[in-house]
């Protein structure tokens, strides 16, 4: 399949992947929906009269809206449809193609849109199923012997999330004040957060929810997940330290959660699914699928120091180092009744994998602060410095072209004085 | 202030409360914002345009939505405008009073009504604010002289909730199935839940919020606090006793929180302010006022088994038993710059009092199991049957009359069975 438009050669966004965004331009600074390809994106809100296919017809103010959420709500089925429509638009087709003024309407250089939050997301969950990150966070703190808490290979661990302070990449991170306890034995300090760290994630959207007391089983799963993005999830190591037990992390990751604006759908990602990870023990039916729900997804986090232009690579990692499926999450998630609703994000937890420059946090790469991380030019790092611009990217490698995430990015300001 | 409607001599909804709620009829299910007046409802809706002070005026249409988040989010000068133009309205301007058509149309009986959630709510936040409980739980859990973490005294602990799964009072709530791990050297099992149970909660509701990275500080929190309603945080003990570590819970609790419908303004409960309580330590002065923000308000909870017309009173506690007060609560939630947007649901953690029937779970109540609780007609409970229903009501007692909250209720279905 080839498209129309110039395509550069590693484009994250070529026809195959057609990544759903919202954008806004100086023009025109309202939400709407577009789709990227190559350096352009396509405004689906001048083009929504075009989706005339069985599903979509009857909703092309789908394509109106200021987020994703009425059109992931739709189903699989338009999903499939809107796809083969704008491969369709995209490639031979010559509504389009030929019509110079829709093109210049519609096409919309990527460098002159701002990207705004994908969708409305009323809940954020974040689970914590790659085994190397759960295993390396349970040496430093309790030993190689007693790493993996007893639950862990029994269900995918995970916590509600702030949904509030989830925000678009590019969107600065200020450093928090907060509690911490830097000795054991003495009363805790307040100020600001000395051990701030990244957490390389990805997470899905999901699409069509269910209703309260009805469980979406690990069969359905599929059906409502909409598609992924990238995601930073900040956090602050002293202040979890500190307020962490019994009832789990709170101001030490809600201060702000970076995801990627181009959401990657499901179709685009079917190409490069591969092995689950094999799961010892059995898990309990409800989680179990024999289907193929693991991605190649390849992954990288930089670290650009303030006024810097080199990016200094920290970790590469992959998405295929996840133990758990978003199925069995999604299962899980919904197994006591929980209702999940479209706009829902679902994260993997930190993706770390079994080698040391596949760790997904500063934590993990430096080792609780007892070693150094080279982010180049002389440079090194424990944990993030005031200007710090941690850039995550991911893609996955097909035949001669990459379906692509594009980035994750967020800088790090200084503290608030205190008062 | 006395008003022209009949106020019943035990009503929670004098003219002093006039606590704000959702509700729709049978004649117009379009769902409307209401006032509670004696048995009676005032729609809002219908008299939108009698609020003509100087900062309703332009803002009449926040009494045309569906839910209370536009008029929360108007701040303190308006709540406290509405509220006069309310008195006035329901005591001696002739407007309302003498206009039998108006009256006919604009003032539903309750009983003709059916509530729906007052807000929308964006997150939901549980505290852990009592310290009778926390001390109960943990000294079941860790012994007497661990019983507090080191972290209780020196901020309020609370966890992420789920938003989506928090529903108004009548919901039946459904038992839910899970992981739990009856014996501690063995592997766990799936099934339903055993040890189901309530937690008597309170929670308030946000009015205008806060920017991501701007702290809300103490001392302004109360412009934040539009006003309160009961809780019911149903839990699932043994679920939660598998899954919470290191995490915290999950779907222990997500699989339904109850809340009543009517929310009652921090302007209504003023009267019923209480000292705080101690704290040892001082609180960091992020954390400290002065001014009293604790509330005398009876709580009570009760049981009824399935098919019985009588309700067992399980437990009679006092929201003044509360240790962190909602504006410390606010205030360490934004301290890291977690911003608060309007329709936040923040709730106080179960409310137990020092004396052993002032217990908030039955959790506490049964000690773990190790006693039975009386429900009236020779029945007990260690935990809820299924058909139990859950009764929490509370109200505060002026000279005369009753602040009340009504009742937020919900009765246990049985577990779906397992396919
Ligand atoms: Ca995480
Ligand atoms: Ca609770
Ligand atoms: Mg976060
Ligand atoms: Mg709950
Ligand atoms: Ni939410």
């Amino acid at each position: 399949m080839k498209s129309f438009i110039d395509i550069p050669p590693d484009s994250h966004f070529p026809i195959e992947n057609l990544p759903y965004g919202i954008f806004s331009t100086c023009d025109n600074p309202r939400c709407r929906i577009g789709v990227a390809i190559g350096d352009m994106i396509l405004d689906l809100s001048l083009i929504s009269h075009l989706f005339t296919g069985p599903v979509l017809k009857a909703h092309q103010q789908v394509f109106q809206q200021v987020t994703l959420n009425a059109f992931m709500s739709l189903g699989r089925s338009a999903w499939k449809e809107a796809r083969s429509t704008l491969q369709t638009l995209l490639s031979d087709d010559p509504t389009l193609r030929d019509d110079p003024s829709l093109r210049a309407r519609a096409l919309v250089p990527q460098s002159a849109a701002k990207m705004h939050l994908p969708a409305e997301i009323g809940d954020y969950t974040d689970f914590y199923s790659s085994i190397d990150h759960a295993t390396n966070v349970g040496t430093m703190f309790r030993g190689k012997d007693n790493a993996l808490m007893p639950n862990w290979r029994y269900l995918p661990v995970g916590y509600h999330g702030r949904a509030s302070s989830v925000v678009v990449s590019g969107t600065p991170i200020r450093r928090p004040n907060g509690q911490t306890r830097p000795k054991d034995d003495e009363p805790p300090v307040f100020g600001p957060c000395r051990l701030m760290d990244f957490e390389l994630e990805m997470a899905f959207f999901v699409g069509p929810g269910n209703k309260l007391g009805e469980p979406i089983s690990v069969r359905d799963a599929h059906e409502h997940i909409f598609g992924m993005v990238l995601m930073n999830d900040w956090s602050a190591r002293d202040i979890q330290k500190w307020e962490y037990v019994p009832l789990g992390p709170f101001l030490a990751k809600n201060l702000g959660t970076t995801i990627s604006p181009w959401v990657v759908t499901m179709e685009a990602l079917a190409p490069f699914v591969v092995e689950n990870y094999v799961q010892d023990p059995q898990p309990f039916s409800y989680l179990k699928h024999e289907d193929q729900y693991n991605y190649d997804i390849k992954l990288e986090v930089g670290i650009r120091s303030d006024g810097s232009d080199h990016v200094g690579t920290v970790c590469c990692s992959n998405f295929r180092n996840m133990y758990w499926t978003m199925k069995q999450q999604l299962a899980h998630h919904t197994v006591t009744g929980c209702n999940i609703c479209t706009g829902d994000l679902l994260a993997s937890g930190t993706i770390s994998g079994p080698s040391e420059d596949s760790f997904g946090s500063l934590l993990e790469l430096s080792w609780r602060g007892s070693k150094t991380v080279d982010i180049g030019n002389g440079a090194t790092r424990k944990f993030l410095q005031d200007g710090d611009e941690v850039i995550i990217t991911g893609y996955c490698q097909g035949n001669g072209y990459k379906v692509g995430f594009g980035s994750c990015t967020g800088k790090l300001l200084p503290a608030h004085p205190l008062q």
